[in-house]
């Protein structure tokens, strides 16, 4: 990073090429997941955690909806909300998350209880939650642009674990196909967002920095599910034990 | 966990009980590192990710002294941080844990600049501190009882370190030495202060969540340098990658 005030289509294309060096579709777990390389108690482990993700999603965007400023920003943040908590019980992305627990053979209030959880996983999704609640708007607004590189990996996801597991229906995967259209107008949203307001050197390295932080969290519970599930299971005290017959 | 109100010397048992089964020594990186199953990168790697542990320790020792109530508790409380933070420059188990850093041939700067943390190593440290922050006075003085277990590990871990490592010299290991007098102080009071005020049977449930938690937070530490470090090597970007040649 030089301290030279970049363009808006510089800094867009510096968010960018972030997203190609540390989103998690270059994890070695996400490329596991999707060529069918799992069994199913690590799936479930991978959809049990990723549910603490999810869950916490709306928790986040109602910490930054509280302190944002204006009409426009709060309309446009209540969608997010709207998208994940739905508009009465059943709907919404967290429901459908549990759709996807539910297929996999999870128990739902052992999954909703967090009982299971890896710490790692607890500790990167209270991070994000935290870095939304305490930073600059700015910041917390561009940490949500990994969304800009999330239609491809669920694409992927969808296509692969179709096609690979036996034990996934379309039915199990429906979280992810109205996030197809969702992200990308969140992204376009925030994107225009962190290109007009991060006007400052200062601005646009902490945007960048957010981006970053916001990769690490996704990588991270990456990194907890592979040590802990796949190479070689080292799954820590308390945390969810497949069944071997799964 | 029955919801029976435990004596304070069986509130002790099933502390020491959590111990025995979630503390770090029982970590395969804890192991590695004192049987001399490391090279020196491996190594380096460790202290450089638990450098931000350390410096953490007088942050969260600072914030929940500013929320204690009396005399008594302040001056127990002051002591730790003057453990950690020293009475002048160079003294302290902060600055002596530099010295472990500059003895492992690490640049101080590029240490504490925190720029080659483990991202699981950061959320896993501010887990900790947030949690100090946040919970009762109880929880969070439950949560530094992992020193009941410190001295064990910390015998161990000199002892294999200097007969395993060449690199490694008693003068390296000089954060150690003091450790073994002021841990057991620290945890006898932090002890007696959990068996004297958790009385009812959600107080010890929460004291006992309160060290499984931190007991989570020093593994998930481990578990985050052996998946990038140890087995298979699968460093994240931007994270210390150890010189070849070291």
């Amino acid at each position: 990073m030089t301290d030279r005030i970049l363009t808006p289509d510089e800094l867009e294309a510096a968010l960018r090429a972030i997203g190609a060096e540390r989103y998690h579709n270059l994890h070695p777990f996400h490329r596991a997941l999707h060529d069918g390389k799992l069994n199913k108690g690590q799936v479930q482990a991978w959809a049990l955690n990723r549910y603490y993700y999810q869950a916490s999603i709306p928790a986040k965007d109602a910490s930054l909806l509280a302190r944002l400023p204006t009409t426009e920003l709060r309309r446009e943040w209540r969608r997010r909300l709207e998208d994940h908590d739905g508009t009465q019980p059943g709907t919404g992305g967290v429901a459908r998350w549990l759709k996807l627990t539910d297929g996999l053979g999870l128990d739902r209030a052992y999954v909703e209880s967090l009982d299971g959880l890896l710490p790692g996983t607890r500790f990167a999704v209270e991070a994000y939650v935290q870095f939304v609640r305490e930073r600059s708007i700015l910041e917390a607004i561009a940490s949500s642009l990994t969304e800009l590189f999330s239609p491809t990996i669920i694409s992927e996801r969808v296509a692969g674990m179709l096609s690979n597991y036996d034990f996934v229906t379309e039915e199990t995967l429906a979280y992810f196909k109205p996030r197809l259209t969702q992200a990308p107008q969140d992204s376009a949203f925030a994107l225009a967002y962190v290109k007009k307001h991060a006007r400052t050197a200062e601005q646009q390295k902490a945007v960048l920095d957010a981006l970053k932080f916001k990769c690490n969290v996704l990588w991270s519970m990456l990194d907890a599910l592979d040590y802990a599930y796949v190479v070689p299971a080292r799954i820590p005290p308390g945390a969810f034990r497949p069944d071997p017959q799964a």
